[in-house]
């Protein structure tokens, strides 16, 4: 690459998914090069990325050939060895975020004593090694018991809700680190998007609300609607708060329980999130963008929203291996619908695209958003 | 590529201008498959497109390897000769636009002959090839003659504004073959950008006034102010009637000079077209995205736009190599500024790249641009 004159910084991000997929419209329009860290070059960033090299992000040699002629490292996942992170920056590597705040969201009993010692609302919590444990946890909670994979779980895997002694025994059996958690009985999950900067600057999205099905978001709306603005601005102010203390450097989203007594964080992710995909189009700057701007040290943007209500509906692969071909429908049933698709293999589940609708009336945004995502990934009306 | 499973089709694009690069995020958001043809792995587009081939566009064996496993085939600029496009249709591929609507954009007498023919407004034009002759057409007339190079001028090359016989000698000598037109005493310059697809589908984008500075468009301001309602119809008429007679398949911009006894057609160009850069941000449907949807015969988006007011503001190189390094105050300065550069090297004088800004106010919004543009490119404060 030193033959190129780039106008600016080498953007280094480890791991090639979707995410890394999505910074490359930002990163091409601010002239920013990016680099990413792949398995194979069929992933859904390096089909789309030209500085593309192949290792593995568990390796050291590969992660320290990488970060050569970076000006910044970054992240599409969070399962980058913390030891290794800590490594790259001893070597003189400026990475966002950092091991320090990144173990964090890599750790979930590290962040949950963390949030619990700087007063975040949290659930009931305990470290478990044994079903008696759980048990115990259980006499004073009560069931369910939620277990998770203390590190190295996403999209529901690596998360048990227990409702008997019996169901804790096939946890235990994956031989995983374990966390038990109380069930908190929400009303609905929400979420709420933060960037920061190195040198400090903060700034908010909108809070959304997330809908799960099996533990995968399937739909967002932003703004959250009916959520008054004390407790959204409430919601906001937890999000900063929590990249403050915890040094964090780029996005952060926080994903929460709306409760009857308040808000309960249920887990953490330091870099763009699937809660946030809807900005692509909804905000003035995407968090695409934004977490670009933010490990540049750059001023952040403005996360003003560009349309009343945004919904984005993700594509859970079915069994149609070419979705292609149901572009026509939905793109001549809606002029204003925006696809997104990861190039990624169509798998049974597996999140290989999201949609997008603006508009002002709820209903009509989320019947819009919900008619694309059905016919794209079933090929049924409805 | 075979060992990809892309998606979507492949869209090969010849030239890799900053055009094909910004077509790159729309194909990404669309999983599409780009293409492009470069001079050199340092181009614009070269640099974020992975399928990158070296060739020279005016070589039809280069022209036809790079054909090979695309489905479809357009253009970055127009400069491909108009046999060879027929050569590659008449092998079987895909190209949009056809050479037959194409050659209205590259041979600026067949534009003139055909516009006039479907009763179009033009100036008062001649073919000429002789010093006598233009003093002929201005005998008709009147001085000033605008020269104009019937093939391969852009952004102001090949023109030549003449207030005097004396003038016309210097536009003969360069040798290239000439057309003559009346000089248009004109309020202002506007343009309609309009998408065509293969299938018929048409949608007009707002009219916007673009300002020329030496022939080089300098701001557009989106929509056109001042335009009364019927008068922007007539105008997306124009471009939609020039776009259905010439069997354009893609995008056409149709540039126009505002007089006083109503609209005449300056220049066209069938692709996407800098008083379109707007619509990246400013539409719900970008131009990029549209001429890809337009030449995969896919339905048309919207064109509506996604803010009151949009200004955008062209970069052009100044002394300073580094743009990078000013980034920082007018992100600071403005928050809601969309940058974008083309990963280019930055020359005086050349298109680098563009900003743009969004809001209510044109004086406000029009400021912004202004602000962000002169700082970039001078490092001033104004």
């Amino acid at each position: 690459m030193s033959s190129y004159s780039p106008i600016g910084p080498v953007v280094g991000i480890v791991g090639a998914g979707q995410l890394a997929r999505m910074s490359q419209p930002p990163a091409i329009a601010l002239g920013l090069e990016l680099r990413v860290l792949a398995n194979s070059p069929e992933e859904s960033a390096a089909r789309v990325i030209v500085d593309t090299r192949i290792g593995d992000y568990r390796d050291l040699d590969d992660l320290r050939e990488f970060a050569k002629g970076c000006d910044v490292i970054t992240f599409d996942h969070e399962h980058v060895p913390t030891d290794h992170i800590r490594a790259l920056t001893a070597a003189g590597h400026a990475v966002h975020p950092g091991a320090e705040a990144l173990v964090h969201a890599q750790d979930k009993a590290v962040m949950r004593e963390r949030l619990t010692a700087i007063g975040v609302p949290c659930p009931a919590w305990a470290r478990v090694s044994s079903p008696e444990q759980v048990a115990a946890f259980a006499e004073e909670h009560g069931w369910p018991v939620v277990l998770k994979a203390v590190r190295g779980g996403y999209d529901g895997r690596g998360v048990w809700v227990c409702r008997s002694p019996e169901e804790v025994v096939e946890a235990f059996a994956t031989g995983v680190e374990l966390l038990a958690e109380a069930f908190v009985p929400f009303e609905r999950e929400l979420a709420v998007l933060v960037a920061r900067s190195p040198h400090g600057q903060g700034v908010s999205y909108p809070v959304v609300e997330t809908v799960q099905r099996d533990g995968i978001c399937v739909e967002v709306v932003a703004p959250a609607q009916g959520l008054d603005q004390e407790d959204a601005a409430q919601a906001q102010r937890i999000g900063l708060k929590i990249a403050h203390e915890l040094g964090v450097t780029g996005l952060l989203a926080v994903e929460l329980f709306d409760t009857p007594n308040g808000f309960v964080v249920n887990e953490l992710a330091m870099r763009p999130h699937n809660s946030g995909h809807w900005t692509i189009e909804g905000s003035t700057t995407s968090q695409f963008e934004q977490h670009l701007r933010a490990v540049l040290d750059l001023p952040l943007g403005t996360p003003k929203m560009t349309a009343q209500v945004v919904v984005m509906a993700n594509l859970l692969g079915g069994d149609e291996p070419d979705l292609f071909k149901r572009y026509e429908h939905v793109l001549a049933h809606d002029p204003g619908i925006k696809l997104h698709f990861y190039g990624k293999e169509v798998r049974p589940g597996r999140k290989i695209g999201h949609v997008t609708a603006l508009g002002s009336n709820l209903d009509e945004v989320r019947a819009r958003a919900r008619h694309a995502a059905v016919y794209l990934t079933t090929g049924e009306y409805t």
